[in-house]
């Protein structure tokens, strides 16, 4: 739509808005209208004079990204993607947070044509839009392609309180991210009342002190707006903020500028009210004016154009530097390839090291023979292991180096990392210490509700990374991560182990955290890089008839088991020993290899240097956990393992009480 | 130590502390050299003159705190303590990061006199140092007593990144905690390198945006310390920030302005050639001057009479104020007095209603009798049903308020909920939804760690909360609880159990986690509050013979629990229901307790609306699990019932493949 379009449309198309919002909310009696009526002229102004998008083509690589990050006003941009053609009909907004409907409470990835990524927990879109935007910079600079879309988040005053919006909004001006516009919906009004009660920071001064652009405006001004985000689109070298400053509910009688219009339907009588007075009709609901539909219908007709046009100069680009094509090409294709595969089974590693040192050899293969593959951690790269040191750092004058310095912020390392995944061209993969998973924790859960193939390299695994003591050492962190749905969870116990590891981080299509140890493993354990890609398998057969004892064991502690069983052995026990790295591996397999794999046995002992919780599952109401069900201590490694039952002895007294071993 | 003390004998105390965290870290061979050797003239002054404190009772109620938010800097607050005259001495140093030591690799709660709180994920000490400072202001307005003692953190560049210590601080500076004081060890080196390559922001400008006070200094430099940290402690109405410019491993020939100088022990050259450099003898190792020592006992006489002046004081102030003194008594006893028990257990409310409700309408009885407790809630109130009504809302101006506003900062609010639970005169508790529980949750581990006795109101606790969809609805969330040590995690199903959650949370001296329902419950399910106490008990026995099947549930699932016995029965199975609104308090009964309480059984089934890892523990390898391993999506929530199998008909189901129910 051109600029021409007079103010009274826009006004038309705002209040358009705002009655689908009403409408849709009101008719399954939950929802939020006061972010939809707030940020109506918003919404309006993206989607009809800014966007640089084609609504018949969303997956198209150059569009413009839009994220609510204020997920909770979903029914504004679905009212706003219903209107600008993308392919939701008015009959999915009647089903508005309805089973089955593609208009579900929060905006969700997949669900939606048009929604780019989930939201719903505040602070996390705007992390997310800024891995997004690193990645277009990443792929750009790596291939040279004319890749110049931006990237727009809408946020209100919850997002910018969470702290993972300081993280993400911190790195993003340290990276000089000017392909990011943040529009804040500064209305003034936080769920619980005035922010006048509980926040009265300067917003604007803050982003300055990120180095950010600020500008500040009217956000029910269709002039302001339209000026702000095409003086952002201008602006080189940082990211924009624009503070639009607006009514929450904004045309309620009722609820306009109260903390009542954010998560509350109006019900009948208040929704007429607010149509009256933006002289939309009540009768019938979830209304349309023609003039809306012929105008969109032109837009979407100069969007199409605008994508071919785009398409035509990438074409050309292609041709001209077909190096970089192919250098795109590779990105895009984005997997496993045979050759790789290859270089990851035979690559070579120093025997006794930790895993995470076999993970940093192997990355080291992997940088070369996957150029998807961006890394990072949250400052911790020399002792997580995740440097791939051929590979440059990615700095605002070296997009396309293939390390990412996060620095000490874990949660918005995270939820960037779903961002560089969601377009396709990047398996990102990103690490820190295990324990401090917990920090990312929302962010690994929505990267897995999104099925994304992100990888997290999670290293100092257990108690035995020793002196750093109990704030260090995980304890209850394996059961937290294996109860996610989605995510796929691999503890290996040695160099074979780690391979199937990554061989699966980089195969699978959803999330994969890869557990390590900070101390050197045992090896000789006879694992086995295909069987371990089952997530359990037997590492050492019983002999003939009833077994005794069959354990069950993972990462360091393997090599414990298999000790362990060969002392039983001596005493003519039966002993099986199963290496499980996977749960969610294993369970994937057919019910007749896990009972196989399991079979019957007298004892079920499972050992593990973390929390019992769910080894129930394998080992029974009778199994024998060999677990810490408590916090660790400051000490060495070694004096840790006997303080915890960790060696041989202190686990054969455990099985056989009163005998000594 | 009058200020008079000289420059020289200064400089001797901060290299002292140079050289025993040296030594300390080269005994263990581990630990962090960095901090203490850029930071020891800030020690220096702190602990020689400005911390009014007294060494000799770290328990002194008005002792200003000193919180080491860089945990990692460990070290340099164990010198400062042992030399500082704290019951710690040389040979504690000599024991750092051993086993049964009071020198733990991280500093620790109850491990170490003059340690205030547990540091090392960083960020965090600064929550919990507002948590702290604003208890302080709390116990002042509520008692007029003379507490006036501030709270100093330091932290790092680490801390600074971490999107906490933006949440922490931007309340500080909401709540004009002019008893807090921040120094920022700004070296300019994080540990994967300079700060130049990730955390390149405008720290000043960022806090004078949060409302604070801010200084720069030479933070080697003992006249521009001490002048900074009086100039703060004099400021009324903010927080101060202190920005003290130090060079990391400053003396180190090799390693200073560097990030070798952050995590690696120097070893025996190094070392040497630092204290050298810095005139202090190799040999003996830990040593420490007779000046020192001497100056220091003089310091400690002055220091205890600091004391005995102020308990005068405070003692002149009870005499004079006794109503006054009474509500101090109130406070500093801090338990559930018959009287609150017996009003909690007769409490009246309406059958039906959500189990956050029937928390809600107790609540407003805890406040009258229970005063102590303090609430909060990250802009959740009306909705995580936190707010005690007639208790008034926290502000600057009405610091007595017993309702915090924490904003939308989860993972600050746990943090700041732990400070606020240290001091020993406030219960806490604070609310948000439970999905929002990942925010906070290494925050919550922390308080487990320190056993403090905070509660967690978490809601909306399953996918029956609806339309709001799967970002917002818990599924591995109770699992990632229950797997923590030292936390209660309690569902309750009915008033009853309500009851019994809260007299649990307001008995225990560790963090609990209260688990509620969004959407009503049933009443009539043979509840108790007192056997609910227990964490698992049985709700509806057997009849004579073999237990067909026993049926394990918690919360709002209790009921379809009961009523699926129910139509077993009428077919003629036996079926036992036992009630498990905690597995933590199930688990600390007798063994013979548990064992009768599940009993045996032809089939055990669990039912409840959220993962099924880790309930095989009671249900065992062929269990039942009525559970949800997948993500929820967004309709309301009957049909999310029946989506997911949780009505009875499914139910059935699952436990009679084949047979028509």
């Amino acid at each position: 739509m051109p600029t021409q379009t007079t103010t009274n449309q826009l006004t038309l198309i705002a209040n358009t808005i705002r009655g689908l919002a009403l409408d849709a909310v009101d008719a399954c009696n939950s929802g939020h209208p006061g972010l939809p009526l707030g940020c109506a002229e918003i919404f309006t102004v993206l989607y009809t004079q800014f966007l640089n998008h084609n609504p018949k083509n969303p997956q198209w690589v150059n569009r413009d990204r839009f994220i609510l990050s204020a997920g909770h006003g979903s029914m504004a941009l679905y009212a706003s993607l219903h209107l600008a053609g993308f392919e939701l009909p008015i009959s999915e907004l009647k089903a508005f947070r309805q089973l089955e409907s593609r208009t579900p409470g929060h905006p969700e990835l997949h669900e939606t044509p048009g929604v780019e990524t989930t939201t719903g927990p505040l602070g996390q879109g705007i992390a997310t839009a800024v891995g997004m935007a690193l990645g277009a910079k990443h792929i750009a600079a790596r291939t040279g392609a004319p890749l110049d879309h931006h990237v727009v988040v809408l946020a209100g005053d919850g997002c910018l309180m969470e702290g993972i919006s300081s993280e993400a909004s911190s790195l993003a001006g340290h990276l000089q991210l000017d392909n990011l516009i943040l529009l804040y919906d500064s209305n003034d009004i936080c769920l619980d009342g005035p922010t006048s009660e509980c926040f009265t920071e300067d917003v604007a001064a803050r982003y300055r002190a990120y180095g950010w652009h600020v500008i500040q405006i009217d956000g029910h001004h269709f002039g302001e707006i339209e000026t702000a985000l095409n003086d952002a689109r201008q602006r080189k070298g940082c990211p924009s903020l624009i503070i639009c400053k607006t009514i929450i509910g904004k045309g309620s009688p009722s609820y306009a500028g109260t903390s009542e219009a954010h998560g509350k339907p109006f019900g009948k009588d208040e929704t007429a009210a607010t149509k009256m007075g933006l002289s939309i009709p009540t009768d019938p609901l979830f209304f349309v004016p023609d003039d809306i539909s012929s105008l969109m219908a032109t837009r979407l007709e100069a969007q199409a154009k605008n994508e071919t046009t785009w398409n035509q100069h990438f074409d050309q680009w292609r041709k001209t530097h077909p190096q970089n094509a192919a250098t795109w090409d590779a990105l895009a294709a984005n997997i496993l390839s045979p050759d790789a595969l290859f270089a990851i089974r035979s690559a070579e590693v120093k025997p006794g090291i930790a895993t995470r040192a076999v993970s940093h050899a192997l990355l080291q293969v992997i940088l070369t023979h996957c150029p998807s593959v961006v890394g990072g951690s949250a400052d911790l790269s020399c002792s997580d292991s995740t440097l791939m040191t051929a590979g440059g750092i990615l700095t605002p004058t070296h997009y396309e180096g293939r390390n990412i310095k996060y620095g000490v912020r874990e949660f918005a390392m995270a939820a960037a990392a779903s961002g560089l995944a969601i377009q396709g061209m990047i398996k990102p993969f990103c690490g820190t210490f295990f324990t401090f998973s917990d920090y990312m924790k929302n962010a690994i859960r929505l990267a897995a509700l999104m099925n994304l193939p992100v990888v997290y390299q999670f290293t100092h695994d257990s108690i035995l990374l020793g002196e750093d003591g109990p704030t260090h050492q995980p304890i209850e962190h394996l059961a937290a991560l294996r109860a996610m749905p989605n995510l796929t969870v691999i503890r290996p116990a040695d160099i074979a182990e780690t391979k199937a590891a990554w061989i699966v981080a980089l195969t699978r299509k959803n999330p994969v955290a890869l557990i390590l140890t900070r101390q050197g493993v045992k090896e000789g354990l006879n694992t086995d890089i295909d069987r371990a890609q089952k997530g359990g398998y037997i590492v050492q057969s019983e002999g003939p008839g009833e077994i005794d004892y069959t354990f069950i064991a993972t990462g360091s502690e393997l090599n414990l088991a298999i000790e362990s069983a060969a002392k039983l052995t001596e005493q003519g026990q039966n002993c099986r020993v199963i290496s499980m790295p996977s749960f969610e591996l294993f369970d994937e397999q057919t019910k007749e290899y896990q009972a196989q794999t399991l079979g019957e046995s007298r004892q079920f002992v499972s050992i593990e240097a973390q929390s019992s919780f769910g080894w129930h599952k394998y080992i029974g109401r009778d199994g024998i956990a060999i677990a810490i069900d408590q916090f660790g201590v400051s000490a060495p490694a070694k004096d840790l393992a006997t303080q915890f039952g960790f060696t041989v002895p202190a686990i054969l007294a455990r099985l056989t009480p009163g005998v000594r071993t």
